[in-house]
């Protein structure tokens, strides 16, 4: 079974963050200084939007690349598998960040109407910082796994 | 009379980006590199959300702080003031983003339902960077604006 936002479980190198928000009567602010709040120096942005119904995306590894994912608007579950093992999330609030370390096998998945996902990631578009092939990815884990 | 998302009045120092978008049957992907798409180093994101009808939010200017505004999801409108004029703006679709430079009294409003706006920020917080006075703003401006 996988545990959900359940950061004491440590079933995968996946974490769920916190950032601060303000809330008043103009609406809510959330605040991210990108030195101190996400985990890493971030080199690209990119906006996932209008996402149908039952439609699951991602279903591939980084490399080298991290991720931290926020769902903006609406929600969405994300599925995380490493070398540690399984781990679910639910993305519900504009104050939540799930950082995704690189070796990472990731989905998207339930977005609800109107979600929008922000991310952010440490890399550059690198077509070869994709790992697609799932068996393959599980190799390569073995392979890092070996002597740990 | 203002105008209204036209690049060319160069009513303002603000200006109007259209980034990358990409759509297939999984839905659309808006995507930004920090170095080549932002025109400044971010430092620092927020989200605004939750903005009640008939809100107006801003009403002041930065000193030094750059800003780049993208309406994430749903839609509202930018003021914009600076030394060469007014002009506001339609923020309507996740790649678009407007650069708002330093110096520029900004005002955000006619936020739709549900509408999310994300900013990134050339600095870090310092309340010192803010100028809320818009009189005292108007001075500085046309201080600035002496031997142009």
């Amino acid at each position: 079974m996988l545990a959900e936002n359940d950061s004491d479980s440590r079933a995968t190198g996946a974490s769920l963050h916190t950032l601060p928000r303000f809330v008043d009567a103009r609406g809510s602010l959330c605040v991210g200084e990108f030195a101190s709040a996400i985990p890493f120096p971030s080199r690209r942005y990119f906006l996932v939007h209008g996402v149908p119904a039952d439609t699951t995306r991602g279903g591939h590894a980084h490399r080298r690349c991290h991720q931290f994912l926020i769902a903006v608007s609406g929600s969405c579950r994300v599925g995380a598998e490493d070398i540690h093992g399984r781990t679910s999330f639910l993305l519900d609030a504009p104050h939540l960040g799930l950082h995704l370390p690189p070796m990472t096998w990731a989905t998207q998945y339930e977005f609800s109407a109107g979600a929008v996902l922000l991310v952010f990631a440490s890399e550059t578009y690198d077509p070869e910082d994709y790992m697609d092939d799932y068996v393959g990815f599980l190799s390569v884990l073995r392979g890092v796994g070996i002597g740990r």
